[in-house]
């Protein structure tokens, strides 16, 4: 507890933890008011996300590195995971579908866009390890395509049923499951030197006791869920409200707030001049969500979504997922970085962010 | 003979020659039974283009360097090319482009996939050539890029009309074959060094007699044209009857079969721990395709075929053949592989052939 | 004026400048010939441009580095950007699009591909500094994908408006400048030592005075001008008349007029076995079109056009920009080439040129 307690002492983020006991109010109070709820979630998200990914640590530094190793792969993007399934259950699946496939580019583009700015605000020119930067971005690659084939596909052969997406997708869910686990053996069991100095994202300080750990763990996924209600039955309308569309929420809201624990760990390795620990979190994040949070939700949905679930993003999706994959091989493929690359990345997500956010609604 | 027989006896593919006279007989028994002499003609080409590529090894071997590389290079596909004539005189330029498409990305992902798995499975990592084995992936991409970039400019314009389509496939064969002899002359004669591990296929035993195999490789290439005759005649109804479309029968099932003789030779040097080798014969191979088989049928489609066969590719096969191209690229650039990025490169085979397999008949 | 005279005497280039007052007289005399008109517009552009480019290099060797490397960087498209000015007041928005993304891929193929294969003429294996080729090959990765995601999304989502495109288009514009501005704050000021190589490209000759060369920097520009405006009232009939569609002129011909003293540069260096600077001069001036020419034209669509332009081009201009950029990224990424490289690059031009020259006019 003493540890756990310091660090929410310690890092500002967490004061917004105060903001979530405010979001339950308000949703009991006025639940029409549903910009306020929006923003309210958004800021209470953000500090549990925080502290999701310093309990997961905490377990997983405390069961040894195997299975410490697994946890922190599976719950990694715990926090998506739960927001999508509230969006699942509300069957809102435009959303949870934008959400992954923000997911992928906001951790591709931004997450990496912004170490490297960062960092090279910081250094002159970084290096880092290309061979594990380059052997981490091909798996990306491979792991995204293999979740746009079918989309990609389809398009181009214009809509062959509804029956094919269907059968196709589950087919697909198994398949990237299978291939998640074999990466898990690949990355904690045969090959772990390749990835070891993406793992240990906390610096040395001592991890809370196992029990508190657990218990924040469950309690604060539970709270995540809650707030995750909150915050979907409230976007649709926030959004038409802030004259936001449904594709520019899921892509870029839900993303940014999702991943705001990682890209702290991420900026702050960049800062230190840490440039694997940045690019491992930023690429395993965005395999993780292609391989195992994508093909969940597709099985979930059989269970407790309204309809089953297809893979089928909207074509505009594929070509954003495309292309930030591409960006990532081509611009980690030398092991080197400078500021102005970190800026034409970022470039590249905001002109993702400006297309979203001036595309009419229909479309999405 | 002797050193042809030997081989026959200790290598139990060609067990299999025994099926050739039973494809035969039932051809002449049973010209309705479809099903069977589809698995038949499979089963008999599998070993008589083992047979084809050992001769033409043997051809190449006793006439010299230049000359047996020059016959090594225009031989190594003769396999699917003749099916594929075989096809293209019974007018069935689906089956064509298919099986054109088809062998870039068996080739590509299956050939290249399957070695970088069994390789690693002996091997922890095992490092190549990376500089031949970049230099080739863009001769690969480069080639397919040419091929395919009518079919993808075609579809973007939305299909300005066959006349246009006919000419620019036309144009189109003509440069490709150009380049095809460019390449020859960089790889045969100007450049050897940087493609000479990947030349010598056969492990030191002494190759046939000249004669010999000169007999072998003309009657082999005879049988081969007869059985492939009796496949392509049976594929159609037999892939009706196995629920399969004709897509995925010429993408997957006839490029396993053509390539069945080089896949032995790829699998085995990347368990040798020989990847250069596998690496070599997988996109060399490819390339081939693309610039020697491709235009050199559109050519023959004017004599033989029943009309002029163009070079557009249904737009799920660009995308197929695009992404398997970058994949072959982003994968053999660093070098360096593992069994995990093998796994991933065939899952992505196996993506693309489930999603051939469940695509309704009409839109391939 | 010594200097420039001595320049003008030995380069045979420069010779075609007695066809300047022709064309004038010309335009004056027969306002209806306009395949006559085109021709010798398109004669009387090329030595102007090298010129226009020898006045620029002078006038930036003599304001000091900074300055210089400014202006260099600014004017060293200038008589693309004048051409499409041209354009831009006649209205001819299609001319100018179609020179815009064919200047972007005439530079990554053409002049990339006849650098590599005319050095390696001569030159067995060539070898470049592979580390500033990649970043400038991602710098040039980047900014072609800031102007053609719109386009992309857009097509891909089946057009959504005009309002939309034209908003977008704007943002984008002004994205694409202070990216540029980065840019060049990035390679001029505190990345330069980067892109050393490719700064200076006379050889080491005394630069006229620096009121001689702002006087032909101004005269120059305002004889291109002119010209200009006579070959974009040309083109359009000539180009019938020749049976060449706008895309076919504004793709190929524009830019390679407009590029020609570009390609001396790259060429030369080639052959001197400089390929660092080939390199640098067509990664360099792809990236600026696309950076800097391009938004300004928008920009200026607003001021001198008669309606204001969007920045989204038609579906197979995107396809060859992209695949242009993809290929220099691939080629130039190991640092090595040879000439078949060159070749199969070129052959990829070639089959551009090709589709485009037969592409029914309708399409473009």
């Amino acid at each position: 507890m003493n540890a756990l307690l310091k660090e929410v002492r310690h890092n500002p983020i967490f004061w917004l933890l105060a903001v979530v006991p405010v979001v339950f109010t308000a949703a009991k109070l006025e639940p029409e008011a549903h910009s306020l709820l929006f923003v309210l979630s958004v800021l209470a998200i953000v500090p549990l996300a925080a502290l999701l990914s310093h309990a997961t640590e905490s377990v997983a530094a405390r069961t040894g590195d195997a299975a410490g190793g697994l946890l922190n792969a599976t719950l990694g993007n715990l926090t998506e995971l739960v927001i999508a399934l509230a969006a699942l259950r509300a069957g809102q699946y435009t959303l949870v579908k934008a959400s992954i496939a923000g997911a992928i580019v906001t951790n591709t583009l931004f997450m990496l866009g912004a170490s490297f700015l960062l960092g090279g605000l910081k250094h002159h020119v970084q290096e880092y390890n290309r061979v594990s930067a380059r052997m981490q971005a091909a798996l990306l690659f491979l792991a995204t395509i293999a979740l746009l084939v079918p989309s990609a596909v389809i398009e181009a052969d214009s809509a062959p049923g509804a029956a094919f997406t269907q059968k196709l997708s589950l087919g697909l869910a198994v398949l990237l499951i299978v291939a998640y686990g074999l990466g898990m053996l690949f990355s904690l069991k045969t090959h772990r030197e390749l990835f070891a100095s993406a793992q240990h994202t906390d610096d040395g300080e001592a991890p809370s006791p196992i029990g508190v750990a657990l218990a924040t763990l469950a309690g604060v996924t539970v709270l995540v869920a809650l707030v995750s209600e909150i915050f979907v039955e409230s976007v649709q309308k926030a959004a038409e409200e802030f004259g936001m569309t449904p594709a520019f929420v899921g892509f870029i809201v839900v993303a940014l707030v999702g991943g705001a624990a990682e890209m702290a760990s991420a900026f702050s390795g960049a800062r230190k001049n840490r440039l694997d620990l940045s690019v491992g979190i930023a690429l395993g994040s965005a395999s993780q969500i292609a391989l195992f949070v994508a093909p969940v939700l597709v099985l979930l949905s059989y269970m407790i979504g309204p309809t089953p679930m297809d893979l089928q993003l909207w074509p505009g999706a594929v070509v954003m997922v495309l292309i930030a994959t591409l960006t990532a091989a081509l611009v980690t493929n030398g092991g080197r970085s400078a500021w102005f690359v970190g800026v034409l990345v970022l470039m590249v997500y905001l002109i993702f962010a400006m297309t979203l956010y001036l595309l009419p609604p229909r479309v999405a």
